[in-house]
């Protein structure tokens, strides 16, 4: 089949890869009809260490059952699909716990438990993938949400809604999230979902910050803006309630610290792929709380699903291209480079 | 001073009351901007016993400092502020942890502590109205916040967010509100804010139902149409997350009981006067949670408050109605007949 | 197989019933090691309508894998396993949101997930049951921990846990537990585990008392101590934080909101087969929170199962009578009248 | 009055200090009957630099009321009262919202608001003590208690406590606390009256570790036990839910990410005085919480006064001195040096 392989950080390519198959009982066979390219995989691309190649990259992906094993109870082959990006066993204690990123079986023995970076678990950038411990990794797109709708609960959506949960995002508090980016947008709104009264977006491209102003943001471009004297402005004095981190800069995560009032709580959800040297004494003498980790979106989906049905959550507002899957390399070169104002990028194999 | 003072069920008068004075160190003389008729009002005026003749009557009201006593740290002369309907001390134990309504200092000796019920404390559909433990029952209105928008956090709008914490309201929730008065507007607001995916509105008159549908409610008329299936329809035939009742019926309290999912939980804001007969097994086979009590202002206000500033919320949507306090006792047989489409009566002293 | 087999109220026989068989891939036969009498049970014995004859009753049951379907991944023959009351499929709505007890498969059609109610689903008062959708429903037993000890984790453990989460039962609190039988036992002792400041054991039974004294508690005879006196001194006249009922009369669960203090919860854990005549304004005025429902043992397993393994939590405590299975039907006789001084009965097939 | 008053790091001095005074009608003036040496008092031994000289050092003391201002109301003269670390207003927004560490009136200009670092907040190793906003920072001490039952809810035991809470130990959990001494014996405590299954105790010093073997912990000598070996064993190779570090040191905190379970919460309770380099990563992939900050004791008094009451908690257990307030310097050296066995010095003026 096609897919969009990996080669060498900058080199991915469209070409032919074996066709997936069932391994285990528990095993399901998606034929991909969605599938879009994540910040998470532009790491790849800049030199993330892969430990094979010419593995399809890809983790948010949605399709049709083509053929389930024995062992899978939940979907049959006809149903629409989605796939969180994490792909838990369900049974181990970190998996009932909530925690499918800590699975203890599928991240045994230093493997990867997302999909599309290594050969063990190739990902969704193809035409079809294969699905581990289905029953606990896929969910049925309902009759009457089309694919696309339903395509960023496989990991963005979460993972922007997971933010304003760490940061315990509440009625009437201001909200500052560091990026308008495609997990920074879905973190705005997650935190207007959860009641804030201000949510404040920051970044530095003026055509973001348009789009965040107009799902209702404040937004302000802190190379032009003082972003300290405005969040005290607006908050009386006191600074925000919580600070959402969705680019992944450590100066941004110090830039949280001393914005947040008293109290505040930050979420970082943008991967920091350095050591950050912690102020202690500021977090001390603010009581503040850090929280960061990686997306469980199968926690999220049960509540942001609902919101899509029934239409007050419209996650395609962030699409801003559409490509054949073989032109799917292209799309990392906009993505990657910021160009034709791309938000995100979705491909369609 | 003028007031609407009361006399007997369905004899309220606007005539010449004694002017308050500050009785305590820790006293307030708050002179009234505006005031608003209640649905606990009409309790009084259907014949809800009262102690005396003569009080003013009406528990929300906002206006300005006119006399503070020297115990008074919060506020000043000329500040303009809102009172918590419900008025405790602020240092008992129930008013430390949260539970102004169940002061053991101002509930003593089986004495009222919400406003407007008896001579002891008189209420603010007045010229000026005493209020005791001003620091724990007055907050000041800010800057650039009129008195209309502040004028609802003094009950109604706690009271329809508390019916939504209460049902535990959280994103993705199917949520029924019985009754689409003020407290049920508010109610359905407060639901959206805590991010659900629908809202079902239900009422008798087609005209609140219009206008909750204007607020983004699905709005059901239980006379004409089913609202069980209604509710199972919308919920893959699961039934309800939440349940508000927020009109005080009986039979809405076991109709809440029935349309719930097993897990469900119902908060019941609307005041219930007779005993009700519990369901047992169906409470248990479901495993539902029920909560009922007074509202406590003082815990919602601050957060929402920020959203009334920031504009999210804009409690005068429900204002149908505004008339000089010397009109007040028409402003009465409105809201009590339900005439002219009245939703909420506003009253200028 | 041998088995206690329901015939009629009152009528229970030790006798041959047919050998349990596997009926679906994600079934599981386990070999019964102990097995025990609830008050459950006893609704059977008193007459609760059985749909069928001749089926083994009793839920309470561990044992040893004797055979597990293709399907069954988390368990295998051999494995000392202990079963959860509650059977749900694990996969739909329901058990996902973490109530196996409203599952919409295994509840399907009016049938019982409840183990030894009827034909469809034998219970574990037997040589062997089937365990359906096992890997939802079962645990295996860590190496290190006797069956004895494991065996109330399958309902009544969780069952007493529960109520004190219900109830809130908090650091410092004040707790009123009706009932020192099993449930109320349990109760008590997670009340202690939660963190209470007191917990206050009621009972008639003065050798149920004075066991409720050796774990702790302060013990009151309520037909010769006036109980609410007793809790207002005891908690500077404000009255019980969290009220337990664990006996299932509705007359306690109305004295339960008369002793709670205003903001005060109430479980209800004890079953109420009648409608009760709830004081609607009481709860009004107090505050006061009402939960009630069926036991989901998988929600408590994870956080009891360490308390035992640890030791700081021995549930064999309330065993009194240790039976062979031959004479279960004394068991219940002992049981059911109190004869004795009887707590618990445990069964060995 | 005598005071221990602080002249240069390691001169204290036990000499005459100005008698406090009433400086605002909401102060009271406490006549000291117990107060004891906490670790934060060793910062300023140590050299953390103090805006002044001459001043009674000291927050632990409690007392009696010797005067109150006309604006007290909670407290009278002759009430025996504890006082607060923490001195907020008890009015701003910060301390209405549970934060009087952050209190915008007491701590503005930079000033302050923990007794005894400085002249503008004399503290309580002394005869006399002046506590401002009294209402907000006081609490009568019941009758039936003595002064040392309640002297350590001044600081050190809702610190150990809120590193509990912070670190959101459960029921079942494995928590394991860096430190024996005094706040992290109270964080074992805290621990155990929250529900964790087990506590590990770590320390270098024998004598402290018996004491946490004495209060039910399993304890750990660092220097001589593989601490991560230890605690995988314990968990069935998890690791822990829960770590408090209550020592002080940077390497305990990133200790602490290494042995805690993906999911799991470190409380930092010990002052860390430098910047900590954060291994951003270890918390990304383990799903990492961090809290930390001051303590607001008024927050845990309420829970916490009757756990006391009712015997279930006895703070003195970990007192190990009592001196005469004279030898106050001599205690400092003691505690300073670990000699003696020291856990905990109180002094008596």
């Amino acid at each position: 089949m096609k897919a969009i392989a990996y080669h060498a950080p900058g080199d991915f390519r469209y070409e032919d890869v074996p066709d997936p198959k069932l391994l285990a009982d528990t095993d399901v066979l998606v034929r991909v009809t969605r599938t879009a390219i994540c910040g998470s995989d532009l790491h790849l691309w800049h030199g993330f260490p892969a430990p094979d190649v010419g593995f399809a990259v890809g983790h948010e992906f949605v399709g049709v059952v083509e053929e389930a094993g024995p062992g899978v109870r939940s979907v049959r082959r006809g149903d629409r699909v989605l796939t969180s990006c994490t792909s838990g066993c369900g049974l181990c204690t970190s998996c009932r716990g909530g925690l499918w990123s800590g699975c203890s079986v599928t991240t045994a023995a230093g493997s990867q438990n997302v999909f599309g970076f290594s050969l063990a678990l190739p990902g969704g950038q193809a035409e079809a993938v294969r699905v581990p411990f289905a029953d606990a990794n896929l969910f049925r797109i309902p009759a009457g949400l089309d694919d696309e709708h339903a395509l960023f609960l496989t990991d963005i959506l979460p993972t922007g809604y997971m933010g304003a949960e760490w940061a315990e995002v509440g009625p009437g508090d201001t909200v500052v999230v560091f990026g308008c980016g495609p997990v920074g947008s879905f973190a705005q709104r997650a935190s207007q979902l959860r009641g804030a009264a201000r949510v404040i977006a920051v970044d530095l491209d003026e055509g973001r910050l348009t789009r965040a102003r107009a799902r209702g943001c404040e937004a302000v471009n802190s190379s032009t803006t003082d972003l300290g004297a405005y969040v005290l402005e607006r908050t009386h004095g006191r600074g925000a309630d919580a600070v959402i981190e969705a680019v992944g800069r450590p100066e941004l995560l110090l830039r949280a610290f001393e914005i947040a009032r008293a109290g505040g709580r930050i979420a970082s959800i943008g991967v920091v792929t350095a050591p950050v040297e912690l102020p202690y004494m500021q977090l001390f003498l603010k009581n503040l709380t850090l929280r960061t980790g990686l997306v469980n979106p199968q926690r999220f989906i049960p509540a942001l699903l609902p919101l899509i049905e029934s239409g007050r959550l419209d996650p395609t507002e962030i699409i801003t291209h559409r490509l054949p899957l073989a032109r799917g390399v292209h799309g990392y070169e906009i993505f990657e480079s910021h160009a034709e104002d791309v938000l995100k990028v979705v491909l369609q194999p």
